[in-house]
């Protein structure tokens, strides 16, 4: 793995790093050298007081794989959906966790007696795939998953913006007759390209719905073919609006949906060069040169919240005017 | 005049900021504490070699307005569209200018005697809009004219990204069914609030379409209420991608369309509060009340570009992989 970006864990111990989800926990036991040296995953707990405990038990449960104690660990980082405040570990509003106001930083610090900073899941795995990738310069995490959401990374280090809506692009609409999106909005490219989106407007039973759109559109399905179209249409304009806004230098596909690999990764670049093909100003930008996927499984997310933890919190200059 | 962001021209002379246009050179001249001492406007010369000529006339047009000689002048900077490599101060593809690819700063800067920086003008106009606003944390500047470009600021740098297309938020599809654009895309935010855009839509002659569209508009014209309500949208979406992809505190509006003044302003914030109707998401930002509108005639360009010129440039770290 090459570590471009430098993250100052040599001549320390263990860094800890857990990707906390609505249903799992993804944990990493990180080495001095940048190394994974341990991973599990676990079910995460429902509500405030379930969280931290899922969160001091997976790290309990990760040394006792990794063969080392608690005391062995330098730090804890953890990604986490909802807005967190990363100065303080606090995290707001994860309503697919059940939590509303939790201090998660403070408790799970106390009880471990180890240093635990928190920080948005999205926002830890761009960094994570940043260090993963020895991106050194602009970068944007596209996550695909239930939702859609992007984290940037500038120089390794997380985009914040100033009230916390940086990479939210899943929320902009590119179509004004396009399908209602929960947030309220009408084609909102969460609507073409997010996992729960396309499962609500395929409407069928199935354990993957995604992957069940590409296949029955492979065979033809008109309806299944529709929906492949704007799975690859909305990924295209998240690459776009991440490019003609922030203009990142790349932008690295993560979350669920990279279980569908290269048929995802092939749509996408398929689409945005057929966006690109009427206009010589979004031919030259490449930018279907300009993307890959993380494998599936990649642990991106729960690696960028161990380099979190590992990372001394800066205060941010923002005016909040 | 409020400079919060600490522009070092105390105990220097005077900087000459120039922002030279299609059609015209807005030219200031500004003293040791960030005053305008002169300004003045002057058409712009056709091609390289009239460029490099209008802009040292303007520059001593300017001292004669003044009353100061080129040896007060402590460095020129100047705004024009285009691609501007800020490090060598050379511009490539100003088309409007007849400007293929020009060495302004080596050029200008040999005949006047002067240090001479060169940036693209919406970049520049970013700078100065921030300057003469003291925001001291992230804004966009968004130009509403002839096109639509956008340059952001963060703690009073311009923000570059990787390869110049930062802020293009113009080139954004908001509508795959819109009007054709310029770039070859269809339903771009330029086709709904570029002033060319509009104007060619209306097809009607007069000096000024877009004011024309909203009189006529205001009369009860049909075709004039559309493309009335598509530059409201058009200006609303321009400022929903900054917000939700850079997550910039503030918005400022400047360009041509300025002089519509506040009914421009109201329309835009009417249709920012009217798309976030239907999402508590899009509510919770307030966007209708983080974007203002420069005065008509604001010199924030010219002055944007004397802040450019009185600064040392730093090259950038960018990988371009």
């Amino acid at each position: 793995m090459t570590a471009a970006i430098d993250v100052d864990l040599a001549g320390r111990r263990i860094r800890v790093g857990l990707d906390v989800g609505g249903t799992k926990i993804d944990a990493v036991a990180v080495g001095p050298e940048g190394e994974i040296l341990a991973r599990l995953r676990r079910p995460t707990g429902w509500g405030e007081d379930a969280v931290v405990v899922s969160v001091v038990e997976a790290v309990d449960a990760l040394a006792a794989e990794g063969g080392f104690t608690r005391s062995a660990i330098e730090s804890v980082g953890v990604g986490i959906p909802g807005l967190v405040d990363a100065d303080t570990g606090r995290v707001l509003h994860a309503v697919n966790l059940g939590v509303e106001s939790l201090d998660l930083a403070g408790l799970a610090g106390r009880q471990l007696g180890i240093p635990v900073r928190v920080e948005n899941d999205v926002k830890a795995a761009a960094l994570g795939a940043a260090v993963l990738r020895g991106i050194e310069g602009s970068m944007a995490y596209l996550n695909l998953g239930t939702g859609v959401a992007a984290g940037i990374v500038v120089d390794g280090t997380i985009w914040r913006g100033a009230r916390g809506t940086a990479g939210e692009v899943g929320h902009l609409s590119v179509d004004p007759n396009g399908r209602l999106c929960g947030c309220g909005q009408r084609g909102c490219i969460e609507t073409f390209c997010g996992g729960g989106a396309l499962a609500r407007a395929w409407d069928r039973p199935g354990a993957l719905p995604v992957r069940d759109i590409l296949d029955s559109a492979d065979a033809g399905d008109e309806h299944a073919m529709a929906l492949r179209a704007d799975l690859f249409h909305g990924g295209a304009a998240a690459v776009r609006a991440l490019v003609l806004s922030a203009d990142v230098e790349r932008v690295i596909i993560g979350g669920g949906l990279t279980s569908l690999g290269d048929r995802l990764h092939a749509g996408i670049r398929a689409a945005l060069r057929s966006g690109a093909e009427a206009s010589a100003f979004m031919r030259s930008l490449h930018l279907d040169e300009r993307i890959e996927l993380l494998p599936a499984g990649s642990p991106a997310a729960a690696f960028g919240a161990a380099v979190v933890g590992a990372t001394t919190p800066t205060k941010e200059i923002v005016s909040h005017g």
